[in-house]
Parts: structure tokens; C-alpha cells; sequence
């Protein structure tokens, strides 16, 4: 089995380090990816650090990455849909049973056999999946995406996650064209989210705390700016917003934006803070008002997205660094300290 | 202006005791109603002791009561839908400006100038609106609802709120027919929300706390019936309803409900707990879950409710009682000792 450089955190409380980790031979169905950025996302330092293991536990050593770009290397010989130099993403799974109810409605991300990119049990070598954080990987066909040629290749990476996360809900809630629409908060999701409702032609309101973020709302596409702590701006915009993104992943009073909405209007999560949200009943009762979740999207619709983005000329706004400063990466992103997402050059890994 | 014998409580520590008050000559768009049963509802009892003092104050005295039926006895000389003799009801609502976005899309239960049966600001005679405890009721025309001649009319009071609340989000929520529905607790709004999904042909699953329902709830539509209380019933049925109408009033685990369903599922609210709701983010964000509010219904859904009512012979379940005993309907009430409305005979008020 071919080596693969890697970095690798042994514990919850060790530093990202330097490995080798095995990759598979190709099956039939599997293409091998020589990895040229891929982008960390704050599940990433979540898992590192088993901040998650309720809900499931991290496995050790862990192998971080699921915003992956590159080029393909190798192809097994039942595969069809892609071919040696090809450009090729993988985002947060890498398999399901591809036969239950939601895989035949291309909601992989339902699966209840999903394997994940990485610390899910690895079907074809044991152990745990390994991510993005190396310098290849080898995935079945079904779950590899194309990746539109305009693109800059860094600022696709976080597309694979961040991307679809905050592109499926928004374009699952109909046509917003013209209709008013909020991104709450203004970070790796929100950054994206903005994008992706401007681009649908809606009037883009972003609410954020940090005033000294509207000139940067603005320039990524948002129409207005609502600083959220004015109660007087709040009460502006109160009940007139047709769909909400809430990107925020620490606690927050989200009946304050729940009364944001205009009768049966929609707020969707895709940040998940650990403590349960205290939602009013009065909030949704009154105008029939939505409260959803929304986790990253399905293979179809994740393809669907990239060639949106190559139309559109939609990328993430990264802060390319080489994987020695990884660690230093997460304490960076534990303080919002990035616009709006780091993106690792896999190149850095393979010099050393 | 013609009095009318009522009963109405002094202050939120008073009981309800018998009065007389002061209803308006018909204006010529104007229906009176001679009223015949009037629907005892939990916000009668919330109003009358102000425990919504928060969201909408009560001013005494209060004379509640939003669940009319009786026959019209005079019409305005512009009323061109009623004459005398005909069957009418009242509902929560009495008027609305009629002119705003809400009003023209039918939706009157969302205008910002509404006017509520009972403690609403009264546009004709100044002070506060007086409702349904009380032998006549005078109502603007496009307020009235028509009654089918079929039913039994002690059971119809309640349709015109505990009916419409239920029937409203669970027609709005789709075709339901053949698929697993749940309604959580059964008291007034789920016993009527148990007929309603029954009649639409949906699989109907009770949730209680009380095994001692169980057979009641299968009489009245249900096809299975869950004990809430029972983990392993409960895993049994997780992730299988497409539509959950959540009718607890009481603060309740509300993320055991959201884990029941389906991916798209949702649970609607109908009940109003005091305090807020402890939402996981991750019982939604898995499966792309929605929890919404529904309020009542506008004018002409509630129609459409009592012509389904009538078409499909469906009526509350009443304990009838004179007006004399209303006090002690609201103790009982407290205990969730009624099965599963209470519907006041006026003609006890007449012959006080």
C-alpha cells in the first residue's frame, strides 16, 4: 500500500504533527487525488480536540480535512467520470450504502452509512478514514466532485464544505430573488452565505456585532448592514425578513431574529452550538415562523454548486498557509482571526 | 344600546360572576347573534387570571369566551352573506383593518390591527371588547363564519378555535394522506387534532403520558398510540414521522419530538409554553428538521374547516355545563379533567 505524508494530532491536547499514514490501492471504483489545498473548518479543530464526543468521539491518531482539492493521479478501471489530470474535490463523506431511501434521493449526507472523510470506520483498511490534511487521498467515484477550471484552486477548497453548507439551504428555500434575506454572522459560513444569496439576486442584510465588518459585508455582496447589539436597528428590520441563515455556532438569543421574520418565514441553522437554543413559542407561533437545520448537502447537489460557483466566479476568501502552521492556524480561528477561512498548500507538506 | 346578560371576572384573582354589559345597535355591515354555546378555551382561563400579562395585559372586567355558535337575529342593511335564522359562528377574531398585505391574502390572524373577540380595544363603543360568556354578540359580517346544519351544535363552539388551530397547520402542511402523522398530548387541540389528521387520511400516532388514554385516543382516529414516557417505544419510532402537531402547553422535552422525525419533517407548535423551549441545534441541523408556530386561522380558512366539519361529520368532544358552573370548569380544567372541551349552554344564562 503507497505512504502518504500527513499531519496527524496523537491526543485531544496534542499540537497537529507530521506522519505517515497508508492510502489504499485504487479499487475499480476508486480515484486517487495528489491533494493541492485543502481548507480547515472549524469541525475539524471540534474533532481534533473530541470536543464533539457526545455526539461522536474522536478516534486517534486523527487526520483532519474535508475541504479537499486536487488533481487525480490514478483511476480504477470501472471508473468512468473521471480520468488521470483531471481537477477533483471531496468533501465530508467519502462513502454511504448508496442503496437506502435517502441515497436514492441523493441526500448521502442522510445516510445512515455514510463514512465520513475522516474518523469514520474505514471500510477498506480498518482503523479510521483519514482527511484532507495529507498529500493524496483515494475515494470511490460516486463521491468525487468536478471542479470547475476558472476557479482559484485555494479558495475552492472550503467550497466542499463551508460551500455547500451554506449554498443548500439557501437555494432549498425557493426563489429569493429580490426578497430580503439575512446572514447571520460574518465567518468562514457566513462569508459564503453572503455570496450565494447575492448572487440569487436577493437583498443580502448580514447582522453582525463588529461594526468594523460592514465595509467587508458590503464588498462580498451584502446590501445592508445590521449591527445586531442596536436595538434600535433590530427593531428596523423586525418581521420583515424572508429567510435567515444563522451561521453562528456559539449561543445567541435567536428569538431576537426569529422576530426578524415576516410571516411564514425561515430561519436555518448550520452552526451548531453545544448548549440547546431557548426558543420562545410566542416567537414562532406568532406568524407561523420556521426554525430548521441544515447540514452540508448531498453529492448531486454539491456538483450543483461548484458549476454554480464556475458561473458565477464564486470562490472563498482564503488565507493560503503552509500545513507548518497549522496550529497556529486553530488558535487563529478560536478568534474569528481569519478572512474568512485558511486554506493549506499541500505543497508545504510534500517539501518537507 | 341593548344590554345582554354575560358573565365576567372583576380582576385576576376574582371569579367569573354574572353581569350585564353593553352590546351595539347593528351597523349596517353588522351580524347579532343570539349566542347558544360558547367553548371554554385555556386562554379564557390565561386571560381572566392575566398570566399573559407580558404579551397582551388583561383589562377588567373581562368577559371571555371565542368559541361562539348561535343563530343571527338581526343583519345590517349591507350584511348580504346572513340572515336571521341562520346558524353563525365566532372565532378569535372580530376585526382587522382589511386593508393590510396579511388581510388581502386572507390571513386576518396576522394583522397588525386585529381586533380579538374579548380584551381587544372596542372601535365602536371605546373600552375593551367583550366575548362569547354573554347570550349576544354583535359582529362585522366579514367576521361570521357559517355553520353546517348537520352538526351537533354544542360541539361545534370549540371548532371555532381549538378546531381551526389544528386543522390549519396540519392542511397547510400538505398531502398527508397515507403518511405518519403525530399529535403530542390529547387534550382539547390534539383530540381535535387526532379527527382532522384521521380525516385526511394520514397514519395517526398519539403520543401521551397517559396509558390510560390510550384507548380513548384509538375512538377518536388514532392508529397507534405511544407512551412518551417509554424510551424504548420511543427509539422504536425514531426518525419516522413526516409531520408532528405538538399541542403541550407546558414546558416538555422538545427535542425527544424532533428526533422522531423523518428527514424535511417538521413539528409545528400549536400549544404556548411560558417559558422558552430548549432547542438542540443538532436535533434539527441531522435530518434538515423544521419546528414551527401556527396561530388560529384567517376567515376564510376557518370556513373551510367547518365545511370540512360538516362534510365529514366531525365536531369536538364536549362536557356541556351551565354557565353557572364556570368556575369550577376552570379548576378542572387546571387538571385536564375534561374530555375534551367544555361547552357552556347560554340558555342557563337566559334564565338566570
Amino acid at each position: 500500500m503507497p505512504n502518504a505524508k500527513a499531519y496527524s494530532a496523537a491526543s485531544a491536547t496534542s499540537p497537529l504533527a507530521s506522519t505517515t499514514i497508508s492510502r489504499r490501492e485504487p479499487t475499480e471504483r476508486d480515484v486517487q487525488i495528489e491533494i493541492l489545498f485543502c481548507g480547515i473548518c472549524h469541525s475539524d479543530l471540534h474533532s481534533v480536540r473530541n470536543e464533539w464526543s457526545s455526539v461522536m468521539p474522536t478516534v486517534y491518531p486523527i487526520v483532519p480535512g474535508h475541504e479537499i482539492v486536487g488533481r487525480v493521479t490514478k483511476v480504477g478501471s470501472a471508473v468512468t467520470n473521471f480520468k488521470p489530470g483531471d481537477l477533483a474535490g471531496v468533501g465530508c463523506l467519502v462513502d454511504s450504502d448508496q442503496s437506502c431511501p435517502h441515497c436514492h434521493e441523493n441526500l448521502e449526507q442522510l445516510c445512515p452509512n455514510q463514512v465520513l472523510t475522516y474518523n469514520s470506520p474505514d471500510r477498506h483498511l480498518g482503523g479510521v478514514t483519514y482527511g484532507g490534511y495529507s498529500e493524496s487521498i483515494v475515494v470511490d467515484e460516486h463521491f468525487v466532485l468536478h471542479v470547475p477550471g476558472n476557479l482559484e484552486l485555494a479558495g475552492v477548497a472550503p467550497l466542499l464544505c463551508a460551500g455547500i453548507t451554506t449554498y443548500s439551504p439557501i437555494h432549498r428555500w425557493g426563489d429569493i430573488k429580490g426578497k430580503k434575506v439575512g446572514i447571520v454572522g460574518l465567518g468562514g459560513l457566513g462569508h459564503m452565505g453572503v455570496k450565494f444569496a447575492h448572487a440569487f439576486g436577493a437583498h443580502v442584510v448580514v447582522f453582525t456585532t463588529s461594526p468594523g465588518k460592514k465595509e467587508d459585508a458590503l464588498r462580498l455582496g451584502a446590501d445592508e448592514v445590521i449591527i445586531s447589539t442596536s436595538a434600535e436597528e433590530m427593531k428596523k428590520h423586525a418581521g420583515s425578513f424572508h429567510f435567515i441563515l444563522d451561521t453562528i455556532a456559539a449561543d445567541h438569543d435567536i428569538n431576537a431574529y426569529l422576530g426578524m421574520l415576516t410571516h411564514d418565514g425561515n430561519l436555518t441553522l448550520v452552526g451548531a452550538p453545544e448548549t440547546p437554543l431557548a426558543v420562545s413559542a410566542f416567537a414562532l407561533l406568532f406568524g407561523r415562523r420556521s426554525l430548521s437545520g441544515s447540514i452540508i448537502g448531498g453529492i448531486k447537489e454539491t456538483q450543483e454548486m461548484l458549476d454554480f460557483c464556475g458561473a458565477h466566479n464564486i470562490t472563498s476568501d482564503v488565507e493560503v498557509i503552509p500545513i507548518q502552521r497549522v496550529n497556529e492556524a486553530y488558535e487563529r480561528l478560536l478568534k474569528s482571526d481569519v478572512k474568512y477561512r485558511f486554506s493549506i498548500d499541500m505543497a508545504s507538506l510534500k517539501a518537507e
